[in-house]
């Protein structure tokens, strides 16, 4: 089997599981400060070592990390946090066109409660430009949430030019990271971002589990309501174990692996763009994350070609419908100018740790093949 | 080591880990109903039977079980999802006054934003009187929350009879059954009862993993926004692994242990309350959680107690300090009639799975040396 599909990084490494295990068993406490109750003074320093470790991967600080259930709740809690705080200066918001559902989906859900949210275009190859963000920005826009890279194309954004923008004009930033943390080198102390959403299920780590980095100052209305964890931001039990296992992922990305994840995609994009015609890539071809490759195979159903690879072994995601399971198009593939066809004919190929280079010229050959049949009895057939 | 602290039931169960392990490695996929996508339907499938053997244990419906992060988003959803969806009859809700965090807390927040909350008084084991509730709904009133134990005290609520008086005046009725789940059988289709918040760390599952029930048709706002996971009412990836955990955990809570829980504690209990003088039971002495212990020890302060404790090896909790880290004193000792010295004085034993009855009488002794000492010295001494 050859797992290239949307879910490839997020089975867990066998070195995350261990550093889980003590948790679940001898050391399985709730955090507590109470005196005298030593199991959860031990369970309290590996949350606060753990914040400590996330923080410094990002060169932030330990106050300015938030762990949450995953990167949609931190986006919720970064949004409506935000927004909900600063009700007095406004209630416009800005977001991109492509974003993933949970700022998207979150910013929808603030309009029908009388926010006012801007969506930004982007360009052909799923940019914004920091210009167009200038001018969208108001005397009432109190938030701007651009990801960090899209979840369909890869394309990375310009955090930091969009981030001066934003500090310009004296308006907070937020970004989406969940598909480039782990990939790339952040300093929070240099770079202009007030919130970024981290995500432990896209590094091999385990699932509901993720973190908000939150920029000391930045006001920020309570999410959930409860307990008073988490700097009394976010109630509920820490999950020590999910955060230790959050946190070793984090840790045993490195920049080694990148390159191969990188190299592995490039030379399937790069053969597949190559070797079948009629195809195209979808997003941009350098400012893109490592783990993604995203190819239009025109006059093709994206539906049919991941059956028949599935019969073949070989796993993969349509671009479109990750988290919709409908057949609505793409926002992202519609977002940079494509249309229906394009959409539907799009498969997103995605690389993590278990791939290996062997796996390419099968991949390469069998698409070739399934490609040429089905565009033989394609009602699309040019 | 003897645990008898807070967090006796949040070690995992070994079969609970075993469970979950296919879960993180070869089925490690993201739910999905794409086609063709072979690991993403058995990922779809898995989380299907996982709601339907948790809709069964409960008596309820596939339907009408949502998976959360755990009790506090749980109680979260179930406040604010109905009292925002129906602020077109009325801004008025009840709640206990000696709930847990999750939901006074979330009724506070409420509160502030403009909602009147009525916190109704219990009598002095704790109970709530369901014609004092029954005068306290008015035609404003949307939402009743008295949760089924109480979390320091485990004094339980009849909330059959609360939920009748909800239904008669055409209230929505939800319990947090946080300390109850697994303990006691629950049929859905019988209990007057339309939402209900379940935990998965209180019954040896993992953390970070709950549900909240909710009755088919009874309306509720939309918590977190993005995907359209748990049928469109909280969106976020689903956490398979911890969700099989959390139902396996379930199906192993049995009758037998629930007993043998239920004889170390009374014996406890009783030993404690004749042994040492000018002591008291916090809480209802029949109408309890098995699991659950909670005595008054005149004179002397919890915390001095439990750092003793802990030096012979023994963990207890304090009555008040479980989530707030503070000195305050137990709402729920002063809910009930207590003074200060009462809360500051009590002691909560939690027994769980791993106890046996072998440890009871080291406890007992260990708790008439400590108690005696501190007596000697203590300010209070009468």
């Amino acid at each position: 089997m050859i797992y290239l599909d949307n879910s490839a990084a997020t089975r867990l490494d066998e070195r995350v599981h261990e550093a889980m295990v003590p948790y679940f068993f001898e050391k399985y406490a709730v955090a507590t400060s109470e005196f005298g109750y030593s199991l959860g003074i031990v369970a309290r320093e590996t949350l606060d070592e753990a914040r400590n470790d996330l923080a410094a991967i990002i060169k932030g600080n330990d106050e300015e990390i938030i762990f949450t259930s995953g990167d949609t709740e931190a986006c919720n809690m970064a949004l409506k946090g935000v927004a909900y705080s600063q009700m007095k200066k406004g209630k416009h918001i800005i977001v991109s066109k492509i974003e993933d559902f949970p700022v998207l989906n979150t910013a929808k859900a603030m309009e029908r409660d009388g926010f006012k949210v801007t969506y930004l275009p982007v360009n052909g190859e799923g940019l914004v430009d920091p210009e167009e963000l200038r001018k969208a920005i108001t005397k009432e826009t109190t938030l701007v949430s651009i990801q960090h890279s899209n979840q369909e194309i890869g394309t990375m954004q310009d955090i930091a030019s969009l981030g001066r923008v934003c500090r310009e004009a004296g308006v907070l930033f937020h970004t989406d990271a969940t598909h480039t943390f782990g990939r790339f080198g952040f300093d929070m102390g240099q770079l202009p971002v007030d919130l970024m959403t981290m995500s432990s299920h896209t590094i091999h780590g385990p699932k509901g589990d993720g973190a908000l980095y939150k920029r000391k100052d930045v006001p920020l209305q309570k999410w959930m309501d409860g307990g008073y964890q988490e700097f009394n931001l976010r109630a509920g039990l820490e999950n020590i174990p999910g955060i230790v296992g959050f946190v070793k992922a984090a840790k045993l990305m490195n920049e080694e692996e990148n390159s191969m994840v990188r190299s592995m995609r490039d030379r399937l994009m790069d053969e597949l763009l190559k070797e079948i015609p009629d195809t195209m890539l979808n997003g941009h071809r350098q400012k893109r994350t490592p783990q993604n490759a995203n190819i239009t195979f025109h006059q093709v159903e994206g539906e049919s070609m991941t059956l028949h690879l599935d019969m073949k072994g070989i796993e993969v995601s349509t671009g479109s419908a990750c988290f919709s399971r409908s057949l609505e198009a793409s926002h992202v593939i519609m977002g940079i100018g494509g249309n229906h066809e394009r959409a539907h004919g799009s498969i997103r190929f995605t690389f993590g740790r278990y791939n290996s280079m062997d796996e390419i010229p099968e991949v390469v050959s069998s698409m070739k093949e399934i490609v040429a049949r089905l565009r033989e009895i394609s009602p699309l057939k040019r």
